[in-house]
């Protein structure tokens, strides 16, 4: 028996097919949102507020792939945004740290790419709650891709781009009825590091958000 | 006749009450926002998007009232409001430039208070449409209201509070089906000017709103 789980083991590998994989999905695909369920805008308002108590749960793929598609999807056939960047810079890619490894949310795609395997969360930030959260989000702004010269007036613009995004997070979560909270403390050099990032990509801010406690 | 007319007029001088006053009105009580009309969270991401045509119509109170709710209204008991602010600082005031006059907001007591009386609203941005939009909101960030010394890093922390303020508006707008454009060209030191703020007061971006064209 032994053997014969040997010789087609060796069959699979042989024709480069994985075998016994461990580790998280190379590949996320995302659901479409469902546009017709949750509060109306001005409730959703209403009821917005933050919050640093998570449970110990990961969020079921439609909640996230709303999510993502809140902070940052395509909703129009010209590829723009659910959130505007000022000259439609379309700047920020949102790096994504669950339990399992750290994702690159590609809108285009509606799909999440692995970038690093394993729990990062939390290397996104030093208060306790963070390693908790099932998804921080990290907004990474590629100044490169906004014109102009003056870097100082890049980051300002990004920032405000940046709070476009998180906002729409933040109401997301409040018409779900899911915890989150904004995080202005968050080493963007180190995260930078370990994202293998290029000199040009900023992090200013971290998210993080999960099931309420 | 005339004559009648003066004495009256010289006696209700004489107690102090507003005789013949023209201008603007010194302040603007606004309405309860109505947190059940309009869209659903995820359907009013869907629409958000730009846009800078704008028809020559001032808003109405209601829709003036929600407007302003949205961008910074009180949601809870303690004060706090609808979008977050890094530390709860609440560092920034919205000042609101519309055909009459330029008001300042005043969430505390759902009303707006006369700064300028007459027509700055081209004063907030150097593209045509400024002028048309029926209110430019300019956002006021008071540095020292923020705790820390690096203001490099104050101006990047308001930024993406005021990114959060800003989307709130562009979602109420696509709720209500008004027409809206965040703006990063704008003047900030010149409206610093006309607006006599102190030295900590700073300027980013603008907002405009309007009815539809």
């Amino acid at each position: 028996m032994k053997k014969q789980f040997l010789t087609v083991l060796a069959f699979l590998v042989g024709l480069g097919i994985p075998v016994l994989a461990k580790g998280p999905a190379k590949e996320i695909k995302l659901l479409q949102p469902e546009h017709s369920k949750g509060k109306i805008v001005l409730q959703a308002m209403k009821d917005r507020h933050s919050s640093r108590e998570f449970a110990d749960k990961q969020l079921d793929i439609q909640t996230l792939s709303e999510l993502l598609w809140a902070a940052g999807g395509i909703n129009r056939e010209d590829g723009r945004r659910t959130f505007p960047t000022a000259m439609n810079a379309q700047e920020i890619d949102i790096y994504v740290f669950m339990k399992d490894g750290v994702y690159l949310y590609v809108p285009q795609e509606n799909k999440l790419t692995l970038v690093l395997s394993g729990d990062k969360r939390a290397a996104t930030g030093n208060q306790a709650f963070v390693a908790d959260a099932a998804v921080n989000l990290v907004y990474v702004s590629d100044l490169a891709k906004i014109r102009g010269n003056d870097d100082n007036w890049k980051m300002l613009m990004t920032a405000v781009n940046i709070g476009h995004s998180s906002e729409n997070v933040y109401l997301y979560c409040s018409s779900a009825d899911l915890a989150c909270v904004v995080r202005a403390f968050i080493d963007g050099p180190a995260v930078a590091k370990l994202l293998k990032l290029k000199d040009s990509q900023k992090i200013i801010i971290g998210l993080s958000v999960g099931y309420k406690k």
